[in-house]
């Protein structure tokens, strides 16, 4: 690849920047594509337009979703006393998959980062508080990740939320399942040991 | 993501299986994209059919060119009498990278592969024979890579084109610049001995 292939250097820019995608991992991608996969090509470019068009945001939950309300929230046999906060469209997914939670979701599309510049004006905090307060929510349970990041939201929302007399509950903080004590960190060992049962 | 939504489910469809993505990942490049950066979305897409329409290969070398006789091809300036066999457009580009060969290349676009049904009718042998008898070149350097496919096919190479009383050489083998030896297979360090200099 050269400067004078402009479509090639091209290409190579826009899949560099990409979550995990560096200058070489475009690079063999590019290649790839072009000289063993045309038609994977042609189905990425198409797939990217297709997902572009048609998948917005949930307007009850705010994650992504081809319906104007998603599966989650339109599915009336849920249990609607329960709400669950999570940082984006992925981890509800994650959260999804245990099957272990019936209730509704609320994605923040975000967490607070000072450092970043993302204050509480510009995660979903205002239509969380909205959506909290619809009458039959009961407990609101805070699944924002455990990073200074997602601490800092928790604690920001749980504050609003209790102000307004709703039940706020945390994700538990422990040994992750399949863990031999010895290679657990120790902030991990000793929020285990506080949080004994 | 869930099965009904099928835009978003196309998308890490189309991402997982490019090279070094798996699952995760394509759901973390559409997520990406999706919710952080519609205009990196539109930018790809763009790129791709660009790259698409514009990337074919060049009439001369067969490495991945925009134009019918690629920038290397077209530069008179060098030097016609070595020719440097490659296995990929990627590979030439490296070994442009290093600035040390002034010849011309040529881009098998690919590598005998028996176990993989890819036999020497399937790589550009013969077009490399015909670009090779032209009647300058003098010397053919052998840069395939030096695993066994590339090492057949290099071999393969070198009795077809010695038989037309072409020089045929090969990169050299030894330690990687920067190697500590007690860290070098001994495969290679028993290489590196033998050839000696």
């Amino acid at each position: 690849m050269a400067a004078h292939d402009t479509a090639l250097t091209g290409l190579v820019e826009a899949l560099r920047g990409l979550p995990g995608i560096g200058q070489r991992s475009a690079q063999r991608i590019a290649y790839h594509l072009l000289q063993h996969d045309r038609p994977a090509l042609r189905r990425l470019a198409l797939a990217l337009g297709d997902a572009d068009q048609r998948v917005g945001h949930c307007a009850r939950c705010h994650t992504l979703s081809e319906a104007p309300v998603c599966h989650t929230c339109a599915d009336t046999g849920r249990d609607a006393r329960q709400l669950c906060v999570v940082e984006s469209p992925a981890d509800q997914a994650a959260l999804e998959r245990t099957g272990s939670f019936k209730g509704y979701y609320f994605v923040l599309l975000g967490r607070l980062s000072p450092l970043d510049g993302i204050g509480a004006g510009d995660i979903g905090l205002k239509p969380l508080l909205e959506r909290a307060c619809d009458g039959t929510v009961e407990e609101v349970i805070l699944a924002t990740g455990f990073t200074a990041e997602g601490e800092a939201t928790a604690h920001v929302a749980a504050e609003t939320l209790r102000a307004r007399g709703l039940r706020v509950t945390r994700l538990a903080r422990g040994v992750p399942a399949g863990s031999e004590i010895e290679y657990v960190d120790l902030g991990t060992i000793a929020h285990a040991l506080a949080d004994r049962r």
